[in-house]
């Protein structure tokens, strides 16, 4: 079974590239600086799926991910989680969280209606995250 | 500094253990199985914050609680995440979805008010969650 991108992951976000494992996304709400990051394996629903070669390679690309946003963003903390329950395909979300965003300091899932981006501040946020990850 | 557990995440859980890096806790609430590890490190509030072999222990922490709840619950999705918006001390949740749990397939965090366990219970599954991660 070849791997493709889950179309609910695909509709609600943009692509910045791949990494050694992961397809990196950029999630389609300005809110918040929001990457995800997506093993391109098949079949994989959770972290514990993977075997720890890829577990630890998973872990580089989060540190990575997170050090990219903390470099072109400015935000207060991280949240990182690999939930996955309305979109079983394993995928980490990467993002930023302020004080002032719309849904501090509960969590951001389903919470408050995205906010599009600018397409030009969209692709000079893709472009500064994909120079970051060396992409 | 010395570490020293949140007393946020004291009041909210029941110790299980120690591993190697972190402290073990049952989330005080048998909706979910639920655990969470808190790195026994002062000032740490990021995964990022962990130099990487630190971050390397916290993965092998996380897949060993994912697979101890694994084999003392039954649910079909594991949650792992980092967030701290609220109490910034690093800990990581990890626990059990099902979808006829109370706030599937939302987030769980501060959806429903938590149901306490029974005494007898809880000490049973901190018993077996010990045993799994032989503590």
């Amino acid at each position: 079974m070849e791997w493709s991108l889950h179309p609910q992951l695909a509709k609600l976000t943009t692509v910045v590239g791949d990494l050694a494992l992961s397809r990196v996304l950029l999630e389609n709400d300005s809110s918040y600086p929001w990457l995800i990051l997506v093993p391109r394996m098949a079949g994989v629903s959770e972290i514990i799926d993977l075997d720890p070669n890829e577990q630890v390679q998973l872990l580089g690309e989060i540190d990575a991910a997170s050090r990219a946003l903390k470099a072109v963003a400015t935000f207060e903390k991280l949240n990182v989680a690999a939930l996955g329950n309305m979109v079983k395909q394993l995928h980490v979300h990467v993002l930023g969280r302020s004080s002032t965003d719309p849904t501090w300091p509960k969590p951001v899932w389903g919470l408050a209606p995205p906010v599009p981006y600018e397409p030009a501040a969209r692709e000079k946020l893709i472009g500064a995250v994909r120079r970051e990850l060396k992409l």
